[in-house]
């Protein structure tokens, strides 16, 4: 494993995704891979952490998430701009080597078995809370966080760093059209805390 | 209405959403207003459209949504930070008067009766599809998208322009205790168009 990734408690696994960056899926079932890109993820509970994921019935992720029982979401940055791109607008179906034309590199961590993104600034590995109606009617998945990591160059002590570390770490913020956003300048609130 | 208040076309609404703002919800029924914060809103679907969001059976504002069938969210911007912070830990079922103590100014727009949040970038009226067992296991509700508005000197033409407007229209992403990173600089890539 690269030795910048760290543990990141189940607790605080939310704030992972809590300023709504764009993350890409990844999913594997019977030796077959995908990742698709994702702007519809959400956090939906803290503890036992849990998200919300919208996944298209047209895509290939969809029979790779709904046959193994897990998907993997994961925070790409500014240094894989083009690679989130590609992978979103490319399908596997139509495009079977879309990963290696993407330049995707995966991997795994001890005891799971979800192929993840190399690069990435963080992952949560999900397996699937069945909700049959939510799943055909709204396309949308619920996932319980297992385990959760982060690059410790963007991501320590539970908060991430953006404005520390290298401009090439930021996440992104897909809009449409190609058009993203990078994530910006921290902003403070008085608190009221002594 | 605010001169700067566009409509946004029903089907780009998720354009205001789609970058992961922290949001607003405000709420009404029988001359009770109320508006709280969440990072845990997502687009769901393009067309109509429609959207999630997480409301604790603990708020003032899950009563309200529950009894009126409405919430509407607005997309805050860094002139509204500490206004975004306070709404989103201060209850209303403690503090009466939160709202003027968060100096939040309401209005209405012709045709529908959601209260709206003075001075923010976007609005978007939504209309619960009732799904009991989500509200109640999981606290999650999908709205569908009766209204969207976007002020135009931020969002034009279906895009944000946050690059071009004053730094205090930027979006807030919320991370925790009261960590906050506004959106930052567009980053385009290669979309293979000519």
């Amino acid at each position: 494993m690269d030795n910048h990734i760290r543990p990141v408690e189940l607790e605080k696994a939310y704030r992972l995704l809590n300023h709504g960056p764009t993350v890409l899926v990844s999913s594997s079932h019977e030796g077959t891979h995908n990742v698709m890109a994702a702007a519809w993820a959400c956090a939906l509970d803290f503890s036992p952490p849990k998200v919300t994921l919208v996944i298209d019935k047209m895509t290939k992720t969809r029979g790779l998430v709904e046959k193994s029982g897990y998907f993997a979401l994961q925070v790409p940055n500014l240094d894989q701009l083009q690679m989130t791109f590609d992978v979103g607008t490319q399908s596997k179906v139509f495009t079977p080597d879309k990963l290696d034309k993407a330049n995707v590199d995966l991997f795994r961590i001890d005891g799971h078995d979800s192929p993840l993104v190399a690069g990435c600034s963080a992952w949560l590995i999900c397996k699937i809370i069945p909700e049959p109606h939510n799943q055909q009617t709204y396309d949308l998945f619920i996932g319980e966080v297992v385990g959760a990591w982060a690059d410790n160059r963007v991501f320590n002590d539970g908060h991430w760093e953006f404005e520390k570390a290298d401009p090439k770490w930021r996440s992104l913020h897909y809009v449409a059209g190609g058009h993203f956003y990078t994530i910006g300048e921290p902003a403070v609130v008085d608190t009221g805390d002594e």
